[in-house]
């Protein structure tokens, strides 16, 4: 149970991603994981004395970080403010070489 | 041929609305349909003489609405432009009479 042998093998893409963005500004990308634990991730970095936090999702994903700016404001920290949205277009390079486009937002939240 | 038995019968809920909709503003709403749908109907509205139209979607279908305007302002009407992007939350009564809450967003275009 307790084995290394049974944790799956880390993508190494993910990880540095996260530890980097910290420096600049406070970012959350939203992901496939549960709005819940994105929701927390903005409430704690709040809470930590960030003024700011930006969510940032792509393309199906976008709906979901909606979904986390709303509950953090409603149920969460009512103090905390859409600043700022943006949409965009980003281009991808897919495993094959060919570029995709794909819509994506950044929520920018202020207390 | 001519005979208006071949007419489809009207459902009397899509045309009004579509009309009543337009003397206040332009609105597309974003639904399951597909995304260039949408995107026709923002750019007929436009060359139709509107100088806005708001696309408004809710739930799973923001991130299409996005699409949407992406796809509007960067394929076919490059002098449009995002003027307001406005995301909130919903209540929305279901067949049993209790009440979901569902994430919206309303984005404004203008030429």
């Amino acid at each position: 149970m307790t084995e290394e042998t049974a944790e799956k093998t880390e993508t190494a893409i993910e990880k540095p991603e996260a530890t980097t963005e910290k420096k600049d500004e406070n970012t959350v990308f939203v992901g496939k994981k549960g709005v819940m634990g994105y929701v927390l991730a903005v409430v704690t970095q709040f809470n930590n004395g960030a003024d700011s936090v930006v969510l940032k999702a792509r393309g199906k994903l976008i709906s979901r970080a909606v979904d986390v700016a709303e509950i953090v404001r409603n149920r969460f920290l009512m103090d905390v403010q859409v600043k700022d949205i943006l949409i965009k277009t980003e281009e991808l390079a897919s495993e094959d070489g060919s570029m995709s486009k794909v819509s994506a937002i950044e929520i920018s939240l202020t207390k």
